[in-house]
């Protein structure tokens, strides 16, 4: 939760604050409903493996953390829609009560997807008083209700992007125009200097609470790219036997490869052409200037291993990002581009940190140094996953605008691929 | 296949019967069409085991089986309305060609419900000339696939109600009035002498390959129940501890009571006030007079022997059927209860045989002497699923009237609980 | 169990009878422990699949065997060797008591191969006395303990060829000669009469509950094989892609086919000069006169439908196996020759029905009619297993000469290949 | 591999020098078949599960390593044993060629117990002059080897320990004296200050490639328990539902403790007179006073937030030990008592840092600044298993004595709890 929760004893936020508070709150949900209304109800409930969640899930889900964390305890008279939903739709806040099983949520055809929309309108319709009468506590919930919403929008993009592609029909509901055949700038590689830096969010705006404590790490000299890794370069590491050589691999990455069979990134068939792409506009080339996508971490560091770099800690690729402007390809519902872009010429200081493509870092997910998670169930948020996680930095293309900042992470176990995950490569000086 | 196929040099059918050919077919095609209409699009793309199948899929499946063995091959000029159909509704015929994975028809949200019935259409558009101008052999086979629809309208009602039931909220698309609280006709036993009897269908009327040919057993004397055993007769087995006595089951049904943690049938759970069911109704008091559903082979078995009986042979029980009017509850569009009912009072001879729940019989699903399966793909209908399958006879509340017989194999496994499938008790003379 | 089993109240065997039951039990232990005397003791700890059991765990489990419903219950102060034995060795006799989990039998390194011989050894001196003044409800206890143990010397065989077939060393405990090279005489139709027949065991002699009782049944006439199908014959089906085409499978079998990767009987791997098989004497070339052996129920199946056949029903079986004389290839511990061996020229009726390989046949291991199990644990013995279970028929190489019978019923699931189990064809006349 | 290999140019070692390595070399591989020796042939071919290998395995691939690494490629005319020991012995190195599968290692009887031994005597044989006239870069080599046995002398005792505890039986080959009863000092917290300190190994003697290279990193200040948690603590931590309090637990380690059913550390069962534990001595009472064993670093982690405390980095880990004396309860062949000890009394600084049990950090295992692993097969000793893995700190009492250094990492994933591994509490400052 954000390191800028104010406590309950302080006045309530101006007018002018929440009316902004009101509009951001009416942006956020309106935006979540916007993205799946071109889906048919019949895409909305479908499960493809347990890590994804149905549209319809994500859209209740969100919901209910409003529900939950704000109407039950702060709006008196308030009264639940039904009450199976606080069970259907808590995701794994343990100490909210137990959860129908997360494997199993692809089986729920009920609420509809209409019904869920009712449920939305009932909440949204709840929430008017509350953020009307916002004090700072309750605006800094809210902040966190939207920020959680925002999160899962992103889950919302990768979750029906997988489940489409289990079909064989390649369905693609979101029309857009495809821009291809760009070149990427030529990578260079930028100087960094080591010592000690400070690392994290310094509680100014929102942050998770996972982005804090600010504090000091030592940084020997380094080098990062000045842009991500390509699917044209990847494609080299993949004609150079990159699948097929143990010696590029982390052990249990090389298991995988034999395992899941592992070719070439999630999503890519050859096809007469070449290698194609299921995007949500369909299936399609692969675009060899835009940075590769959807590979786990294990690929990205045996891509690296073969060329003879490395992967950037979190704490460099944090160094590297701040001053930069947050520019890059994001969740965008007026110009639905959901798949990264070349990176455009002429960008001097590392390009496309943020949006396009999640960076994989080296860094395993855990706490810094003198973190706490919040008090109560809230404080599940994200102390709770570390363990078995790697960082990821700077925001995709199907991160909300906005969402992003320098100190943010992102978590995914190292085999996670339906994320659109790519890297950047980094060495030592 | 109808042991009643004509040769294909045969003259064409009359046009009275291809009249009734084209009303029948326009009968059946329309009850699955009624059945699925109160279900939401959402309910139709569930897939709760690799057992059960979507609506939406048996709604497509059954005209991908016109298409394929009637349009394609006989009307000349047909265009399928989408190729890859022919993947994706291929339930198992290997000689069509490969099959989409059984397990994963969950995935598919695409063709969504309201384009699967635009499928129906257009094939149902191209059948129309095929059926004015049916010869004989055109109309063994639609008659084929008009029973091969019914026995999917079966597996619709069981697999939506499979599906409903993993749903906390209970759905009840269905509304109907319920029945309960009668008494279910005392049990007695009927005497069946012994000696060589005649087994399996005579070529008069459609029938299913498997039911013939028609051939001789040699029967010891039996006695068989009166009606099947009730939901009331079942309790007493479970409050004497039937689910806990490993002397009453077989080696594989004891192994899957401690694996399943059965404890009653499928669909039972505890109450307030005693055992409650889920129901495409909704969940509601089991019904004491009504014949016990949902229960396996091993279920069956383990209750007969504690209570010192067997179950039949299936050649016992067609002996017993012959000749019975074939009265019971079945599927009704019109009244839709469905779920079996008590056994009427005054009932003399065996009753419910047909309708209400299928009877479990202590055979083993195989050939009759002389079997062949048909030539072709058609002939995966029935005989390959000759190994670890259980004959079931009778019929059951959601069979629709019309579509049993007296010869009429029905075949799980032994573990399988999903369809209304009960049992009548048997002994030796 | 023995459906002659005298009762309680019957006199004292004579005592010849009795020093006849005494010699028969030195015998038939004594083949056990020579058997596993060649074996290392790490040998016999391995389980290799949940399906076989460690050699020791046999020479203990048929010690058990005595041990529980002999000596516990009829010797007066019997002490036994080791409490835990009890719940370590018990197999599936669920009214004696839990058991050791059947898949985890491997993990148990104690008590060690020498401390089982000191069990064995210690039963066999607590049974001398009883042995020495058994009347005849004892004595047919020990007969059926006998019994028990010769199909543990067969499971023995088939289990340890499993165990060594794993490992690359391809280990040859058993070294004898090999005999190659001959032909097998040419398979010729013979024909039997339809009608009536009597079928299972009259009760003369000692034979399993499950042979009885001798009932009636009605067969049409049919043609019988002169001798299994060959090695030769099979590799025929093979070179016509018999492994590739659906058509000649049931559908469980064509599922396996995919599943496991067969393209060919168990054990079989290509070698340079053709196909090997691993013996217990060592890898060595396929014989082509020889049974093929190995095989499932499904290959049986599918290899009859390539030529046009079927296989026979057990009634078919058992009504041609009259009469005739048990010859065959037995398991023989003076001349281990663990494999099938080639037809015998000049062999006029059926030959090889005893010995050589277990012939599957089409019929479900079922009860015959008017069976009963014997009461109390021993019921459990046969009867439990009448499910998902075809019965083969005739001994094979690795059966104790002197087990088998015309009436004998063994059963196996139909995915069952680690047995020696071959197939002789059937046909309608 | 050592940061302080030599390279192939440097002259030979001196003569004393190489009579060091030779003794050292007869003395280590004596070592492991002095811990064998006690165990039945029985015990050395079972794996309890894939983590675990049998104990032969283990005596048989610390041989193919020196196999491997220095007599095939320096032992001119070296002439294997058996060419198929290098398919069945290589663990986890691809550059050397494909592996028998890891998980099917208990399936090998062969070669047996005494084989092993033979191959053993074999390469002892063959490294004789190898060692007489051992090079710098030979000799790294050698001592590379030793320390690689020496972890497979403590993977051997953590092994079998578990293969033993699958059997109800509690066998207990070793037999030594029982010390109980004791008392363990009170635990105190011991400051230290923050600030850039150095860590990881100099490269003075012998260490691991991924102990290296020497860095600086940033600490805050920070308190460390002057011992490990002790048993008697833990059960406060379990009598206060400790392992029903999903709060306390990160995510995947309370979905363990439910799929699991974890309700104690690994090997403790509830005895009529409290806990007991299974050692290789037998199964004995739980011993207050000792430190906490067989625990995950889910157990520790949800421990330390249920005292408000937090485990320590492996830097902290470190900067407490340096300077430390290494003393401790280590595997000792004279003195077997392989379980840890109580602390002893009057123990100032932190004690038990090394011996004992190994101490669970908070740190993921990830490679040091400017680590790199060693060219060839042998760079796949470390580097590859940097994912997923947890570091652990100071040596159990299950590590040969002298195989401890403070800059030695350990690493196991998280769930892990067969290992001797409990754990010590730090706090922030």
């Amino acid at each position: 939760m954000s390191s800028s929760t104010a406590s309950a004893s302080e006045p309530d936020a101006p007018a002018a604050a929440r009316r902004d508070l009101a509009s951001a709150y009416a942006e956020v949900r309106a935006a979540s409903a916007a993205f799946a209304a071109p889906l048919a109800p019949e895409d909305q409930v479908v499960q493809s493996m347990p890590d994804t969640s149905p549209t319809k899930w994500h859209l209740a889900h969100t919901t209910w953390f409003f529900e939950t964390f704000l109407l039950k305890p702060s709006l008196p008279g308030y009264r639940p829609l039904d009450d199976a939903y606080d069970y259907l739709f808590n995701s794994y806040y343990q100490q909210v009560g137990p959860q129908f099983p997360r494997p199993r949520r692809g089986l729920l055809s009920r609420p509809t997807a209409e019904e869920v929309l009712d449920y939305r309108a009932h909440v949204d319709a709840a929430m008017a008083p509350l953020l009307d009468r916002a004090d700072a506590a309750t605006a800094a919930l809210v902040i966190l209700g939207l920020n959680h919403e925002q999160q899962h929008q992103e889950l919302m993009v990768t979750d029906i992007k997988h489940v489409l592609a289990q079909n064989p029909l390649s369905p693609a509901p979101f029309r857009v125009r495809v821009r291809l055949g760009s070149e990427a700038e030529a990578m260079t590689w930028l100087d960094f200097d080591g010592g000690l830096r400070s690392i994290g969010h310094d509680g100014q705006g929102f942050a998770f609470d996972n982005e804090g404590p600010r504090h000091q790490q030592f940084l020997e000299p380094f080098r990062l790219a000045s842009r991500p890794v390509t699917n044209s370069e990847f494609m080299a590491f993949m004609d150079d036997d990159g699948y097929r050589k143990p010696a590029l691999w982390l052990s249990e990455g090389w298991a995988l490869v034999n395992e899941q069979g592992w070719e070439a990134p999630l999503y890519w068939e050859p096809g007469r052409d070449g290698w194609t792409q299921y995007t949500l506009h369909g299936r399609r080339p692969v675009d060899p200037a835009a940075p590769v996508s959807h590979v786990s971490y294990y690929e990205a560091a045996a891509f690296a291993e073969w060329c003879g770099a490395r992967l950037p800690t979190e704490a460099e690729w944090e160094v590297a990002a701040s001053g930069l402007p947050m520019e890059g390809r994001f969740l965008d519902m007026a110009d639905l581009e959901l798949e990264p872009a070349p990176c455009p010429p002429g960008a001097g200081a590392p390009a496309q940190m943020f949006g396009d493509v999640w960076e994989w870092t080296m860094s395993a997910y855990a706490a810094y140094p003198r973190y706490r998670p919040a008090a109560g169930a809230i404080g599940e948020y994200n102390g709770k996953f570390m363990s078995n996680q790697m960082v990821l930095r700077g925001g995709s293309c199907a991160t909300p605008a906005g969402h992003v900042r320098p100190t943010y992470r992102n978590f995914f176990p190292p085999d996670a691929r339906w994320q659109f995950s790519g890297f950047r490569l980094a060495k030592d000086s």
